[in-house]
């Protein structure tokens, strides 16, 4: 079994409102040290062993898991660790 | 200028009715070799130099960002590289 570790970010230039909304609430409770937030999105998916494993995890998240006009991802695969 | 990278996940044992929904999605469009989704928050931020970082990280956490009773945060600092 495989760990794939997802991350999807919102492209450079796309308006974050959610971001923004973060960064106030800091402001509010004191933090103005904080310059910006980007909020995006984190998702760890266990897969079964495959060889084209990297290949399928692309096309997920190019179909599903994130929005190809307005967001980036980035993923890495680690073994999963028996316990 | 600092980044902060938080990673906000569901602790172990908490249920992720968002990561069902992604799992089933995937199943759906073919994907029978995801066995497990879980879903959870990414953000980076833009923090002004001081020497308290960690702390102060923390404590955003622990107070606003993420919700410790059912979740765990973990973040790291790196250097803001200028353009």
């Amino acid at each position: 079994m495989k760990k794939v570790l997802i991350h999807i970010t919102l492209k450079e230039g796309v308006l974050d409102p959610q971001g923004k909304a973060v960064q106030h609430s800091l402001e509010t409770l004191g933090y103005d040290t904080v310059k910006e937030v980007r909020v995006g999105k984190y998702m760890e998916l266990v897969v079964e062993d495959d060889a084209s494993i990297e290949q399928q995890v692309e096309t997920m998240c190019e179909k599903l898991l994130a929005n190809p006009v307005i967001e980036n991802y980035s993923y890495t695969v680690e073994e999963v660790v028996p316990l």
